[in-house]
């Protein structure tokens, strides 16, 4: 087994604090990553507080992790030791379903898909623990390339707030001659934003905040509307091709179907946990559709990192070492933070 | 002005009645119909009762007409005297804003959409009347082409019920190797299973009657599940890649998304006047969309009903006599009848 540290919280009302553990050792495919940086997202608050069903502890959390490979299995085909690696929301599935193989794993239809962390392996016994860490071992199939020419500590956000928003735009082929509204100017927001200015659009965040206008034209956004101000908001009726809807408090859909064009897409990347309600003749008047996304496969992924070393793309962020995390924690339940923390993992 | 004989209510408690009223002179586009059938559409009783907002009396509901051009103005150049003709549920729009030359005229950006009946023409004062009546003059940009190979009864319903159907599947490329679903079997759903079984897709009929089973067979529907029935439904977990949703009474959204496999569509072509209320993760689980559809342009009209000739598809319909029309509204509204009521307008 192989030694790691990590920050872990052992009950939902716990502060993440030092804890050691272990990994497997190398199976013949896995890959063992030396980690470098790990990103903080919104999700990990809420399962280290057990908010989306029962969690499993002790908890280490991470799902956006960068470092390079220390070590390799015997079969391992595609990665070397020294390369530079990425981990994101998952490390494993059954790989043979038609969804698997189509490059769907988050959806494994077995449902095998292996969470990188408060999961457990597809023995559906051993727990997995993610990216707050000094060490992980993964399958290679799970583990993709990291260019060495973007700052890394900008491409740990990629692995979940990249690839959920990149994964929503390349599908519904989004890109020149669209107007796309990004709702939320979040980790996903703010990735959601560089990602559909790079693809060609006409981009206009919406934001209850008018303090973030600067902020998004920064980010490249051509356009900004203050969703509480129901005069601008009414400018934009019928104005939108696609809606990228990263908020997951609850919000006034019908506001926002509103503001889609005949044929308009309202694409969800957060949910509110309460239902959604919305009036269906705003559906049919219009063919419009509410449509929604999680993260991306792991082609897909490595298909963004791609894109991202050649377009110069990572996410905005505020390395912090990771004795600040607890704090980051309350700032980024304040939406107090552009657009990402990430943890230095050599202090650790 | 042309004489004309048609039933219309004059209030929102009236019963159809004889009304005789005049169509306009032939403009140099327009045709003169002889109407010979015209469809029940269970809008029309919605509207009839003023129950889509505040209705226009007198009113003469029917949008699903079929007849003979009887007379055409100077520069008509699509029609001759004679041809069997179909109007749906609009007879003009602007033509020139970028939807309507896109072939979606009912969605007209400048708000010219003129509806059938219970409308304004596009000066906003003059009323329309429906298909209720001996007659209707027309722009021929709104009249499509009917052919003479199909039991004319039979094709009156295409003219809404058909293209509503019909629109959709074509737009989502619903065809061989999808498993669709056709939720409720009336009017809507009974097109919506003989399309979706021409374009090859494997068809189940979702209904709260068992008594639809065999019926759902003779239309051409591979399976049937009555979703009254807990156990069955769950075997139908993340089966559909597609649903076509004609119900319009509250229903559970819910359940059928449940029903959607990864990447799976819910069409709307039905909606309850309640608000939709939904769970936002199934959308998310899973990639899964829901969309409304109404009805379709004049020009995919056109294709539907040329599909419709050349592969023998109607609407099944009972004939019957405009003095039966009020007891046939009551039929309607419980559901009893298979699955249209078409008017022969001989007998107006």
């Amino acid at each position: 087994m192989i030694a790691t540290k990590g920050y872990a919280v052992h009950n939902k009302a716990d502060k993440l604090a030092p804890w050691n553990f272990e990994r497997r050792e190398l199976g013949p495919k896995d890959v063992l990553i030396d980690i470098l940086f790990s990103g903080v997202c919104h999700s990990d608050i809420h399962q280290v507080r057990s908010e989306w069903g029962p969690a499993i502890y002790p908890m280490v959390p991470g799902h956006e992790i960068v470092g390079r490979i220390a070590e390799i299995g015997s079969e391992v085909a595609n990665f070397k030791i020294g390369d530079l690696a990425g981990i994101g929301c998952m490390v494993d599935s059954c790989k043979e379903c038609p969804t698997c193989k189509g490059g769907q794993e988050q959806f494994c239809e077995r449902g095998e898909t292996v969470m990188t962390y408060n999961g457990l392996e597809r023995d559906k016994k051993t727990p997995t623990y993610g990216g707050y860490a000094t060490k992980i071992v993964c399958t290679e199939e799970f583990v993709v390339h990291v260019s060495e020419k973007l700052p890394i500590e900008g491409v740990a956000p990629l692995l979940c707030a990249g690839i959920t928003t990149y994964s929503p735009l390349k599908r519904w082929g989004i890109g020149k001659g669209h107007k796309v509204a990004v709702l939320g100017l979040g980790g996903l927001g703010h990735m959601a934003v560089k990602f559909a200015v790079s693809f060609g659009a006409e981009v206009t965040v919406l934001s209850t905040s008018p303090s973030k206008k600067e902020d998004a034209k920064k980010l490249g956004a051509h356009k900004f509307v203050v969703t509480k101000d129901a005069e601008e908001v009414k400018n934009y009726k019928g104005y939108f091709d696609f809606i990228i809807d990263t908020v997951s408090a609850p919000h006034d859909y019908d506001m926002y179907l509103n503001m889609l064009n005949i044929n308009g897409v309202q694409i969800c990347v957060g949910i509110p946990p309460e239902p959604i309600k919305l009036t269906g003749f705003l559906l049919l008047g219009g063919n419009k559709t509410i449509t929604g996304s999680s993260i991306g496969g792991i082609d897909e992924t490595q298909e963004m990192l791609d894109y991202c070393a050649e377009h110069n793309i990572v996410s905005d962020v505020e390395v912090i070492n990771i004795n600040y995390v607890n704090e980051a924690y309350e700032r980024v339940l304040n939406s107090d933070v552009k657009y990402r923390f990430v943890i230095d993992v050599s202090t650790i």
